[in-house]
């Protein structure tokens, strides 16, 4: 057994990787040298940094795998869903740095706080409970606490047409700009009562484009509760639980739901439907909001 | 804001969810009540126990979103990707519990461990930094001591033709058990220089499925050095990694690698090809592998 460390390159700006060494395509038997486009992944340390008693206080909350980009927005959202700020008023700066976390350089985004977190945050933030939640419930060791907005599902209670529902991925796919070139990344939005895009985001990991999506909403005070998030791929716990965070109605994703993500979406009280493609959907929970053509 | 716990159901042994309340279809403005079958996706706390100076020490190293019924293979198959354990003699037991972590009882799978783990790694336990390594780097604060095995990637340097290649992902398919009922979940298989499946495994978590693989192979013995793994999505960073602690020489993703992936890729010496789809592949390190027409 033999351990190594891996370099890492500065951090890149670009969300797409256009290799200099170029790969090879296979096809039927025939081969040719093609030009690679990649999605990038990246590191990104969310830091947050707030005064107390005069001492200014700094912790790395979260290591995520993430599209270079929309960095401010990726960490409000995350710090959003995860408890830590409750309106984009508490963030009053960010910037990009390079942390030493354990012993390693990582791109960083620090957030300033305007405040310190709350009693039951600090704790939560102290015990290292949300290092890891980035990525929904992997390194997370606690259920509780999870984020809902005010009547979560049930604001506006707004109702939809199965014909606005299978719309919605073809027009997420549209506004995307990282996927065609890559095939590799998913997509997230979020989506008005008419159906129209409000905000698309890109990711390699699914979670960070939701939370892109939810911290672009905050910073530009455009409304999440009683809307639609669409969702380019399968739905799984920790999609809903951010959609719950934020107060949305309906969850439309292209692929299959999970038994956790439709367990929480009941108790969310949000519609949630899956494999939304050629022409059909499932709904798995609160089916009332349907319009009955 | 308000937050709400969750509450857990008892631990679920069948990997496939058969909802009560059925679900509704919707197709082309028709409408029909389905009955659905959903993956089932429940957090799993991996916990390691071993003795000091003749103490019993217990630690939970990892919890992360599974789906039921191999935990005993997950567990071995993570521990060993993040260097806790060397070989399957290691672990000299493991039971399920329900484990108090941090105030909530989680499903577990407690890991008897034959010898505490070494120096370096009681550290990293101690420190918690592979606390969530369960999803690759996500919640990791370090991409230091990432394990391969001696000689990743060049061990028997096998040559493959295309169409061996291209035939990969059909038969991981053929052998998924799951995914042809809910839709919604990954598969990862080794396979040997013939093509031929030696270990196929399933999960909501394409990381587990690929831990799961790792762990059964350790199990039954069956070497996985220079042999190919065969995903059926996307290839991250995180997939990368246990495929060069595992040594294998060949990854066959359905989808996109990530610019991360080919970057690890080659630096270990592994041949990854991407897009392996209707009659074609691209490779993006180590092309010569590749048995020329």
């Amino acid at each position: 057994m033999s351990t190594r460390a891996l370099t890492l390159a500065a951090p890149e700006a670009d969300p797409i990787d256009r290799l200099d060494c170029a790969g090879l395509r296979w096809e039927n038997g025939a081969q040719s040298a093609v030009r690679e486009r990649l999605v990038v992944e990246e590191p990104l340390a969310i830091e947050i940094r707030y005064e107390r008693l005069g001492q200014e206080v700094r912790k790395v909350l979260a290591v995520t795998m993430r599209t270079p980009g929309e960095d401010a927005d990726l960490a409000l959202g995350f710090l959003y869903c995860e408890s830590v700020i409750d309106r984009a008023e508490d963030v009053i700066g960010g910037e990009s740095l390079e942390e030493n976390v354990r012993g390693e350089k990582i791109p960083t985004w620090s957030v300033r706080l305007a405040l310190p977190p709350r009693g039951r945050d600090v704790e939560r933030v102290s015990r290292g409970i949300i290092t890891s939640a980035a990525c929904g419930l992997c390194g997370r060791t606690s259920l509780q606490g999870l984020r809902m907005a005010p009547g979560a599902g049930s604001i506006g209670s707004p109702s939809i047409s199965g014909e606005t529902i299978v719309s919605l991925p073809g027009k997420l796919r549209l506004r995307q700009a990282i996927y065609p070139e890559t095939g590799g990344c998913h997509g997230a939005g979020l989506f008005d009562e008419a159906g129209e895009a409000l905000i698309v985001r890109e990711d390699v990991g699914r979670h960070n484009a939701v939370d892109k999506v939810i911290g672009a909403a905050l910073r530009s005070a455009i409304p999440t509760a009683g809307r639609t998030l669409v969702l380019s791929g399968r739905a799984g716990f920790e999609l809903i639980q951010k959609a719950a965070a934020a107060g949305v109605a309906l969850v439309v994703a292209v692929g299959a739901p999970s038994s956790f993500a439709v367990r929480l979406a009941r108790d969310a009280g949000i519609t949630l439907a899956g494999f939304a493609r050629e022409g059909r959907f499932n709904v798995y929970s609160q089916t009332g909001r349907l319009i009955r053509d």
